[in-house]
């Protein structure tokens, strides 16, 4: 690289804990001339200068995006519609607009006809993230080894391609290219799917009469602690994907049920030896996860750690 | 407490995860004269040596339990018959005979038969344990502040009842009595229901056709790879939790898919508010959770802490 920046003015535009965690590992590489950080709020705003994770902040998206390079919305889902029609007319020619949902079809569908012509749409999704949401709850470490998956519709450049992949690259993410559609099935069973169960499973658990709220909470050690952590993940956002990518949430859902209801007669009619067979099946996916880095081998996460 | 350890002989039967995490407490605190350590496995007994976790190993479990004032038996819920019925005729009166079972009312079913009169007979459920198994998973913390539930029948000896509730309060436990009809409904929802739903949702993702299991793999940081660590647990143990505690997990997964397709209908039909209800009704559960230190807050369990 030389000492040149890849893109010379990068707004952001939502600082929750996406904005706010690109923001933060801006500060340690070399990628953006001026980073601004433009949102809604004003509290946001205050936090995002006290925190000095970004050279300027303002709550207007406009001037945020007057010659910008790149651009990227880090809102939920179901917001990058507005924040596109709000910034089309300020956008430079040349400059790269992108994203962070979760989902791909949808934003294709909502961002692309407020793009004024010679602007460059490329969706992206960096896979990684907390059930923590905010300002605060970013970190610049977030996107290491993980992967982020541009979704460029056909016809797209693909010098700007490269330069967004470069770009995520440098906050130390590996990329890939995919098709919208494509990204939003594989996600619904990665993340999406996932998600429902565990929010589903513990509003199973809360609305039980036979067993105590209390109980439910003390006992939580034997696994659904861990589905209570995605549970906690953030409604708004979490409301936007389902309903923005329903059409393949639907279809992998129909699948884990069908897959349910065989598992409900094994354990009806004793039939051990399926069950036994699943559950060695599935170990060798946790092994491959180990082995591709994309998670920890200690027990339990590593709770026991010392 | 006085020189005197609370018990003499402690045998344990079955040294995996559970069986030498409870010898390898017992190592640090005063609760048992000596600890003799049985398994069915020569390779285990060897092992247990060499680690130097009890001050005596072996495959005789009739000799292991003759004069013991304390059996536990850390062996999979199927095979807890099968050991009571092996060791039964050299049980000494007044032992207290318990195990570790993830399930209750099938291991009195089990058990009971073989216990011959004058031995107490007082099952317990730790509820703690990782996806790891074999006697080198085990380390000493394993109980810390986790709970363990007794389920003693009517009629048991209340101060036999009291022993063995302070033993499990020496290894860093807090205890709980409950009947064994409602243990198994209790951890059917807080444990062997989130399992069989891991196990699943693991398995429908290896099943997709338009999905390859590198892209499951690769994407897997969305919030599967956590479903991944449960069903990476050992295959027997549960099968045989899925087997013995089939009512109650029968009763809860229908409760389940009731409140999944009620679900599945809100997506269907653009129901956001429903989703944002449940999803924020849901963080409440986390919270008390992370309160009751059953969790660690560390967004992501954790894994970015440096
Ligand atoms: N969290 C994850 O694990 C994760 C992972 C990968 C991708 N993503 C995607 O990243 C995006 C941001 O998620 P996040 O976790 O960073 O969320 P977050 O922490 O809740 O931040 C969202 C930001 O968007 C703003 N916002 C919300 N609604 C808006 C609207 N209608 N118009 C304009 N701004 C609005 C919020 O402002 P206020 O404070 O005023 O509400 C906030 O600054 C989402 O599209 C999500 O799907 C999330
Ligand atoms: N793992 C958890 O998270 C957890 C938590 C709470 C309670 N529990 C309960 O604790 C018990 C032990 O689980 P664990 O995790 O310690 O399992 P583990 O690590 O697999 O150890 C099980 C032990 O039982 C022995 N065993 C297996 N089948 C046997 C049989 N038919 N007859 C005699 N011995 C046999 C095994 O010997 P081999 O090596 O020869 O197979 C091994 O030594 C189970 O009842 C489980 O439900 C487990």
């Amino acid at each position: 690289m030389t000492g040149q920046p890849l893109f010379g003015k990068v707004a952001l535009i939502g600082i929750g804990l996406i904005g706010s965690s690109i923001a933060r590992a801006l500060r340690n590489v070399p990628l953006a001339g001026t980073v601004v950080a433009a949102d809604r709020s004003e509290a946001v705003i205050a936090r995002v200068r006290e925190l000095a994770i970004a050279d300027d902040a303002t709550t207007d998206m406009a001037a945020a995006v007057t010659d910008a390079d790149l651009v990227i919305a880090c809102v939920p889902v179901g917001a990058m519609g507005a924040v596109a029609e709000a910034v089309g007319p300020h956008l430079k020619p040349g400059a790269i607009v992108s994203d962070v949902g979760s989902t791909k079809g949808s934003i294709v569908a909502q961002m692309a006809p407020h793009m004024p012509a010679g602007v460059h749409l490329i969706p992206a999704h960096p896979v990684a993230g907390t059930e923590h949401s905010g300002p605060d709850s970013g970190f610049p470490e977030l996107f290491h080894g993980r992967w982020c998956i541009l979704t460029p519709v056909p016809g797209t450049d693909p010098e700007a391609v490269e330069r967004l992949a470069a770009f995520w690259q440098g906050l130390g993410s590996k990329t890939e290219v995919m098709a919208p559609d494509h990204h939003d099935l594989v996600l619904a069973i990665t993340s999406h799917v996932p998600h429902l169960i565990a929010y589903n499973i513990v509003g199973t658990a809360s609305d039980l009469e036979k067993v105590t709220e209390s109980e439910v909470i003390k006992f939580s050690a034997g696994g659904f602690r861990d589905f209570t952590r995605i549970a906690a993940s953030d409604p708004t956002m979490w409301r936007d994907v389902f309903l923005h990518n329903k059409e393949a949430v639907l279809e992998v859902l129909g699948r884990f049920t069908e897959d349910l209801i065989a598992l409900q007669r094994n354990i009806r009619w004793g039939q051990g030896d399926q069950l036994f067979d699943l559950f060695t099946r599935t170990r060798a996916i946790r092994r491959s996860i180990i082995d591709q880095r994309q998670d920890t081998a200690d027990p339990d996460f590593g709770r026991n750690r010392k």
